[in-house]
């Protein structure tokens, strides 16, 4: 195979850094220099035969209109903080809670018809003619009304000040003027962003690709008014930043019915992508994510019209494209930019129906990465930084293609770090090198199919919301990115795919999350035909795999709907009274699938619902991880699952027993610190160690065994 | 003050050990003697002056009458576990789950009227044209019904082995006929026990009072068939065992509406005490005690009738008799005897409005303990053990009056262990003293006073049901034996309570339990005047203590409803994207509640609401202790309470603060291992050492500091 040295590589450049930027450019192999929020590229640059990739951002950097049109700001709801009415009376005032740079209170006419006083004590609607506004004390007076029960206010709020800016500003101290966001659901913003699009490209003749930084509508992102409390609300895939009375009256001119503050507020808890959402959230996503793409499609056709190509960058104000939406063809973007820390954001950047699916990895050429420690600044590492971040991301690119990576930020940083130069040029390398892997043809592939059931199935593929650190706390984030590396068919599904032939599809069901959880299904477990034909499915040879809470739902004979299958069910209150099974620990099954270092977190506390099941792990009597026989298949249970490299192993070799194939099967290691793919159409075998330490495994293949050894996080690539 | 030194004491006497027992009667100052279950009393016994108590049991002891009435033995109803249907078609064993030494299918055509077939996937009831009773099999065979779907069967079953004799009889492996339970719900059974109640008063003329070994019905206990599952249920306070076709049909006939089988199994969970209950269980406890007092009086009246007492023993077969509903008075009852391992006992005896309260102290005298563990026996130190349970039993002694002690079982197996004689001497010395003190009048009593909130209120006063260890995951059987002994005035309320006025007698009331028990309130927390009630009391300077997940229920806009007067609520899924407020910890605070080695195990995971509330003590940013201020009063959070001595006074301290009363103030020990009370009518001072070392304490008194130095376990009695 010959190897190709150049291309695939995104390099950010910077003016007044030319002799710096061509020689990355050619030491890293890049064929695209792109500009970065806060570098410019010089003439020097875009002239010398590179591609050009430039990033706008259509809602933020428009203060001058913005400042004319304040009325055409973006905005949401906003709920007060519950007051207890010490009498009759109450005043409530609204914006002691928030942060008064990230809001103003929009007191037009139009946002007034959509406020909403409750009585939170009896969960009741507070009739209008009991409150109204005080608009010098920006305060609204109740009167009337029941002593001490408590009180809210929801009203309509401007954003005025963009919060990914308001983010970096804050936190890196900055002292500029403050960006912000304008709303397209207007005519007039529309005319306005159209003309600036067309302008922009006119004046960028050297762009080959127009990096769109998101398109119009962030994900929600609420600010306090204390320190102490800085981030109420922080949802990357809720809607709440859409709204408008403009767009809440479009809504009710097409769908047919009004919602109103208390749809979005939900008693303050809004409604985080966690849980399941009502039929009414449903028609909202879909309702704006219909405009975006209808707007968002003029942008793109006046990027193609001058013979660029448009990308998107799927971060921050991505709300309402939904790159796993079967419209998203629609916007006719050409590419697909994510930014990557692990594993599970490569396979979601790669299953969007796109052409090319481009991965900005970390570090960022930044003096300081997330959470502020120092990169690219004194007592910073960024080389070991990159090789950490590359083997989370690594595994899951033996899995599946990628077109394109690159690194953003300022290039000049890397200058007194020669280690991360040589580190980027060695990763540009072997990127090429599984590209051209994947291009011949697909890796080797077990033959067990995976399906991970719950609520939001296809749209919510691979992420849950955010970044793994944003999400730790549940179960499912870890099993996600353990199966974003591993040699498996892996879809996402819902609850209407269960009743419409998913499960044909599939040899392993996997719901895991907590109950009245999105990721373990909530009330969608009330559904009998769900249960019925899951039991059927199981019962005729496949296996349901549960972990934490799966198909717990309240008000059945047992919490979780899967018991029978599983054979255990969580010890809730109203069992408190009933005796349990005891049972012995079945070790020799354990030793299996189990490799050394695996463990089960104890997470929920459970019994045996027949005695039937084998307990593989237990503690103190506490069953962690059950296998249950159950006709031809079988349901198994884990407490928790947390993202190890040897539980990774273990879920691979549990997928594989319950799919009846074997845990030392062909082109698997038998270490769990090392994982592998092998590339029939290449004969080539591709050996990773995932541990900071040197590893030895060996690999069984037809042609006998491959030994291999490997120092820390390298990578072996070996024709076979 | 003169010193009583006989009487109160309730000696266990033993045919063939005349000697000792007369012995022993004069050394432990006994006034009485009893026979137990497997002794009787010898004529030299009886005869000797002695006050003679003898045990009945009125529904066990009659198995010739019960072999010739198997139609009139006590029933309940049970349930099979969930069968998954393969087809249209499913056959359900009856038997296969359940003990078949306990139970027997009642296959009367007046039982089956009662069965039913629920399809536990839908949760829907089965039409009865759907199933069919196979006799020969013992089975119930469906037809018809929706493949891959659960179902139960419920059906009414005789008990064949009176419960408390079968435990014994398997625990010691016995080879003795199985006892039989009678039901008086028939007119029959009725005439038969009040001629044999008749009979037995003539035939025990020497008996001075007879102690009912309980009454009718026996606490729930459900075996089960494997010997790896063999309690498959057990409530000390539900009502499962009361039911048969003629109780069911009284029942309807008087309260205008039926029963259902479901109405009992409910899901299979049954009714646990520890959560609440619905209307018609309410109903059905009124009616099944309205029927017990009806009855039970009439053989109480026999037994007055014939010059002798009759006792109740609060034990086994207490179902129905209630002692804390209002009509218990009816029975006419002389005295109540409660054994006791607790404190709370204690006070669940003295707390009972009848002329005598006897405590049957532990151990018994019996070759093993509970648990199996030696006591009468090699490697067994009954002394030991018995200075272990005067511990409990003591503090709690010291704050209320009870007018008789006593032991039960095996007099003779004493007499290998003298330093048990001895104790028991000092014990009953002790006894006679405390109980004089209580006489002459009341302790010294803080001023602030306490209520107790939960669902069954006064009904379940002190206890949640049953023993310490069968109860000790709930916090508020550990916060009730705490309470037991505190120098405090404790009432229990429930919810309309709350409504009626008895938050005018409560300084700090204490809401302590899991969401959705009984003990936290559940749905009884969606009423807003509770809420509202509660708000303006604590607004007004009351206290409100919440421990666990107090006033939780979901639906609102907060999980806990007294949120905000708690300053805290519970970290649900719907705030997992949230922001918390940052503290930082109120260590002064802390000091000044709670002593040495107080702890607060971290149950919850929980954040603050507004961000004003002190943080008292909190575990990797999870608050634990919290202290609210709330107008006038304070709200306090715990997320748990675990019972030792030093949380104990964390406790008291709390309270006493709450209170406005000083946590260093007259008559309480400066030493968390000790405490005592003082008798003011007495001027006596009574010091108790709960730990086992020598401890030492100052205790304040208006003349000045008392110190006092005390063995392990051991007593001071002091006249100031």
């Amino acid at each position: 195979m010959k190897r190709v040295e150049r291309g695939s590589f995104t390099l950010p450049g910077e003016a007044g850094y030319e002799k710096l930027t061509l020689e990355l450019a050619e030491k890293w192999g890049a064929d695209v220099i792109r500009d970065s929020d806060g570098t410019v590229l010089s003439d020097e640059i875009t002239k010398a035969g590179y591609g050009i990739y430039s990033t706008i951002c259509v809602i933020r950097d428009h203060n001058e209109w913005a400042r004319r049109n304040q009325d055409k700001l973006q905005q949401c709801f906003l709920m007060t903080h519950p007051a207890t009415a010490e009498s009759g009376n109450l005043t409530v005032p609204l914006m002691e809670d928030f942060f008064e740079e990230q809001f103003r209170v929009n007191e037009s006419a139009d946002s007034m018809r959509y406020w909403q006083v409750y009585d939170r004590t009896a969960d009741t609607l507070v009739d209008a003619s009991k409150w109204s506004y005080d608009k010098k004390r920006q305060a609204v007076v109740l009167e009337g009304i029941t002593p001490w029960h408590n009180y809210t206010v929801s009203f309509l709020a401007y954003r005025i000040w963009e919060e990914i800016s308001m983010y970096n500003h804050t936190t890196n101290h900055w002292d500029k003027e403050h960006l912000m966001q304008i709303d397209p659901v207007y005519p007039e913003t529309q005319a306005y962003m159209l003309e600036w699009m067309t302008e922009w490209c006119r004046a960028h003749p050297d762009t080959t690709v127009v990096r769109f930084t998101s398109l119009f509508y962030n994900f929600v992102w609420i600010w306090g008014s204390s320190a102490r409390n800085r981030q109420l609300y922080c949802d990357w895939a809720s809607y709440d930043f859409t709204v408008s009375p403009r767009m809440l009256e479009s809504f009710a001119a097409q769908k047919g019915y009004s919602l109103t503050a208390e749809d979005f507020v939900n008693q303050g808890k809004l409604h985080v992508t966690h849980m399941p959402c009502d039929r009414k959230k449903r028609d909202w996503i879909d309702f704006v994510s219909d405009f975006v793409i209808s707007f968002g499609r003029k942008l793109v056709d006046i990027v193609h019209s001058y013979g660029k190509k448009a990308y998107v960058f799927y971060d921050d104000s991505w709300v309402g494209i939904e790159p796993y939406r079967p419209s998203f063809r629609e916007f006719g973007f050409d590419g697909l930019i994510k930014c990557v820390f692990s594993g599970f954001e490569v396979r979601l950047c790669a299953g969007v129906d796109v052409e090319t699916h481009e991965l900005r990895l970390h570090p960022y050429l930044f003096p300081v990465g997330l959470g502020g420690l120092p990169t690219f600044a004194e007592g910073g590492d960024p080389a070991l930084d990159a090789r950490k971040y590359w083997n989370s991301v690594r595994r899951a690119l033996l899995r599946c293609p990628i077109e394109r990576i690159g690194l953003g930020g300022y290039l000049h940083l890397v200058e007194g770090f020669p280690d991360f130069v040589e580190y980027i040029a060695g990763i540009s390398h072997e990127f090429r090198v599984l590209k051209q892997l994947h291009g011949a043809g697909k890796p080797y592939t077990c033959k067990t199919r995976v399906a991970v059931l719950h609520f939001w199935g296809k749209l919510r593929s691979w992420s849950l919301s955010g970044h793994f650190h944003e999400t730790y706390m549940h179960d499912l984030i870890h099993i996600n990115e353990a199966l974003s590396g591993l040699p498996l068919e892996v879809s996402f599904i819902d609850f209407a795919d269960v009743k419409s032939g998913a499960l044909e599809k599939a040899d392993v069901v996997i719901n895991a999350g907590a109950a009245g959880s999105a990721w373990s299904g909530a009330d969608e477990w009330k559904d009998p035909e769900t249960v019925a034909r899951l039991t059927q499915w199981v019962h005729e040879g496949g296996v349901f795999i549960g972990v934490g809470e799966p198909s717990a739902v309240a008000g059945y004979d047992s919490y979780f709907r899967m018991a029978h299958v599983l054979g255990v069910d969580e010890n809730t209150m109203d069992r408190v009274c009933h005796g349990k099974w005891t049972f012995e620990t079945d070790r020799d099954s354990a030793g299996r699938v189990m490799p050394r270092g695996a463990h089960i977190p104890a997470r929920q506390s459970c019994h045996l619902t027949d005695g039937r099941a084998a307990v593989l792990v237990q503690e103190n009597g506490n069953p962690l991880l059950v296998r249950n026989s159950f006709g031809r298949g079988w349901g198994i249970y884990l407490s928790s699952f947390e993202l190890t490299n040897a539980n990774t192993r273990m879920l691979l070799n549990l997928i594989l027993d319950a799919g009846g194939e074997e845990p030392d099967g062909y082109y698997l290691t038998d270490n769990p610190e090392m994982e592998c793919a092998f590339y029939p159409k290449s004969r080539t075998l591709v050996v990773i160690n995932n541990a900071d330490t040197v590893q030895e495994c060996a690999v069984r293949t037809p042609s006998g065994l491959e030994r291999v050894r490997l120092e820390a996080y390298d990578t072996l690539i070996r024709e076979l």
